[in-house]
């Protein structure tokens, strides 16, 4: 076993074509703001309601581990990130609804800081840096705000109040000594903000595109690199090192799923409980869903296949099956296009091919009435991805999710729209806790042929996992990983994988 | 420049002699449990209390990203990993001082968790894998610890509640529904169950050994494969990569500190506004502080080289009076000795150094009455680390900190006690906003040879820093990297750097 896991093959990292990583201009952020105000003021004319007062958003803070001192590395908080692109913490923002104008508010660093975290950066570094129209310090907040506000009475603030519909969490709206001498609106800023990041910009797509690029690579890396024996773990280890070592992404979108064999019918692998330790071994399928963040945008893919690099009769099945649910929503996708409509075209291909492959018996639309689907696929067809992983605005105020199996795990349930971006996962997996009722259960127990899907009892999941680009017309893959059965086996065999470096819209970067 | 870094040498893992990592014995928990409870019942008695109660303790919870779903990958709280080693969230843990019994419990899970999470672990599968008499969920709490407690009266628990002296944070007790029916003492667990961690047993030495053992072979692994024109994170990434690939340490006891050129002279570098990110160059030194965290416990090392693997005459002048302090301080190691007195060695050593070499001109003696190795060295010689890098204990109840520069920056000023592990890391820095107020100040500025001290502005700074653990009559270097500068350069010049594996006390795991 050491000496398979030992093999220096097993993790010396394959030159990069993405290597250095491009420099993301500042830009992005100036017009994120640009699209806000427009929409905020839109919104405000609308009501009859005047044009002043100031967005206000609280920067993420460092945070240490318990009782201890150890500092957690820090990441910005996203509608932060989004609107100003600022890497430190304990920083605000704020934009003149009036003026347009963006004024940034650092904290004050005590002197010693400069021995300790580095060189105390100038407010006039933080202008030129984040392009903002202005710099002051945190403790100047009121005074700053009160001089700058044209409008009559206290200053109107507008703070990011309102649900995460995925979390359940609501965004914590800034806070700071003198906010008593301002009015707030807690509802008007989280919708239109949520909404304006639902529709990327081109420089967002370009920056989500590096991301998925470099972890396509990451994932092609893997497949070249994995063999029975190693352990899950080692898998995220090189998808980690090829996208930090080529590609600068120090954060992964979320926590590596590294499933092999039977784990990988558990849906959130590799978390704590479970943390991707299991030694794989030969005629094993591996889930591998993993994504790096790249410049604060996440990427989010899944590809599935045999540890040993050759699919047997039944993973070719199963993962076809899966792969043609994922190629038909992708057929199907354009602008108007409903997301839950998606996910039952995904669920009835699914059930489609386990009856034509007599896993299942009887009529697929009545298994569709019944809602048999769920017990292969209990989780959401996709969802909208971005700065957060699980990005914000799938679903609108007031909405409500749907409650039938399968349906009530999607994460939105809205039309389409020119713009948006959205992963496409279909998934197809033998999980005991769900099979065993839906087999003993009079309304379902009939689809089952038993003696058939005995024989995939352990056989653990397929997931394909790709984040599509919502075009005027239909849709782009950003992903690039091998998706057909032989381009799988060809890139496990050795084969080259041609990922050609994309069109970022801007120069590269590094010096 | 992209042709250097895509090298794929530079990125190449080597194969590893520590592989695979060793399976931990749950005896090590069973152990300091048996630890506190002697230590408690020695003070209960000794102050004539009954024998009667609970020690306890809550782990920690996951935590999620800002209001995002986003789950951050969870690490055990450390008291509670000390005492029980779990490494699922959410747990309580409860010792009877009366019998000796230990308590877990677990969260009571949702039939949906097997689903996307994993298999519901059963209450007898935590009892034999922790190893404790028994096992009941959180809801469980008052009425299980009611049943058994042996004492009359409301019984007592020991809460967990004190002072970090390095975060002046304080840890928080157990809460739970139902507390209102005991008594409770945030008195007295907290100083004994702190020393208990300061004193390593056997079991916990070994697994800081394996946590030492398997950086040190990462952080030789990056001095093989750095190379002008590679930028500072990809170092960050190789040692990761080589500790989660071969050691399985999927954490790190700190952010890692890859600083090069000038960023060496800033103590911290590496956070998230200076993140390892500077393309470094031939003839910079780097500093690399990193360690892996292996099965809960810390290491923390620090190299310093050339990156193009040849010290200049510069270079070698002040690694060089870094060594010898270093190794001072190792030479006299041994319980008894006081910490304070060592880091005032280590001081001594460099200024002599500094003096001899013209940097510095005057009277040594004098030089330390006016704390000029401050300046130099404006951090403490060392820290306790276990559980945590920063390991608690290094301030005894009652103790103040020394108020002197330098000094005052110790995390410990305690006599060293057979078991205690503490780091070792004298360092040497040009940092300017020191540097210019000594050389300025009317009673430092007399001892600096200008002409010569200007040739060093911009040099960054030299830290080494290895693990100690003082036996009982000296100390053991735990750290097992090249140091003296023809190590280093052999080394970093293809030499095979001999560590042999380690006798952990314990059969390897890995299966």
């Amino acid at each position: 076993m050491a000496s398979i896991a030992m093999d220096s093959s097993s993790s010396s990292s394959s030159p990069s074509a993405l290597y250095p990583p491009p420099a993301v201009p500042i830009k992005l952020h100036i017009e994120n703001r640009e699209k806000l105000l427009k929409h905020l003021r839109e919104n405000l004319s609308s009501s009859s309601r005047p044009l002043h007062g100031f967005v206000l958003l609280q920067g993420g803070e460092e945070q240490t581990r318990y009782c201890t001192d150890h500092e957690d590395l820090f990441r910005q908080e996203s509608y932060f990130a989004y609107l100003f692109g600022v890497r430190e913490p304990g920083f605000y923002g704020a934009i003149d609804v009036d003026t347009g104008k963006s004024i940034l508010f650092a904290p004050r660093l005590p002197a010693e800081y400069a021995v300790w975290m580095g060189k105390i950066k100038s407010l006039s570094y933080f202008e030129e840096t984040y392009m903002v129209d202005k710099a002051y310090f945190t403790d100047e907040i009121t005074q700053a705000l009160t001089n700058q506000y044209q409008g009559s009475g206290k200053p109107l603030l507008f703070l990011l109040h309102g649900l995460n519909t995925d979390s359940n969490n609501f965004s914590k709206p800034a806070g700071f000594e003198g906010i008593e001498n301002f009015e707030t609106d807690l509802k008007t800023l989280h919708p239109i903000l949520t909404e304006c990041r639902v529709l990327k910009s081109k420089l967002e797509l370009a920056v989500i595109q590096y991301a998925n690029d470099i972890s396509s690579e990451a994932h092609v890396e893997v497949m070249r690199k994995i063999k029975p024996g190693m352990k899950e773990y080692q898998l995220e280890s090189i998808f980690l090192h090829h996208t930090y070592f080529y590609g600068s992404c120090r954060h992964c979108s979320y926590t590596c799923i590294c499933a092999t064999g039977d784990n990988s019918s558990v849906l959130h692998y590799g978390h704590a409980a479970a943390p991707n330790d299991r030694t794989f071994i030969d005629g094993d399928m591996a889930l591998l869903d993993m994504g790096a963040e790249f410049y604060f945008y996440a990427s989010d893919i899944t590809c599935s296949f045999p540890v040993n690099g050759k699919f047997t009769s039944n993973q070719r099945l199963i993962y076809n099956a899966v792969l043609d649910a994922h190629d038909a929503v992708i057929s199907s996708m354009k602008p108007g296009v409903n997301w839950v409509d998606m996910h039952k075209l995904a669920e009835k291909i699914i059930l489609q091919t386990l009856q034509k492959e007599s896993l299942l018996v009887g009529d697929v639309d009545e298994m569709m009435v019944e809602r048999l689907g769920s017990v292969f696929m209990p989780h959401g067809l996709g969802h909208l991805m971005g700065l957060d992983t699980h990005d914000p605005g799938g679903y609108l105020q007031g909405f409500k999710k749907p409650k039938e199996p399968g349906l009530k795990s999607l994460r939105t349930s809205r039309d389409l729209l020119d713009g948006m971006v959205i992963t496409v996962e279909p998934g197809c997996y033998f999980i005991d806790a769900l099979l065993v009722p839906a087999m003993e259960s009079p309304k379902t127990s009939k689809f089952f042929n038993r003696d058939a899907i005995t024989k995939f009892r352990g056989f653990g999941g397929v997931r394909i996992e790709s984040d599509l680009y919502v075009t005027a017309d239909g849709c782009l893959n950003m992903t690039k990983v091998p998706r057909k059965i032989e381009d799988v086996e060809a890139v496990m065999g050795g084969a080259p994988w041609p990922i050609k470096k994309s069109f970022y819209g801007y120069e590269n970067g590094g010096s």
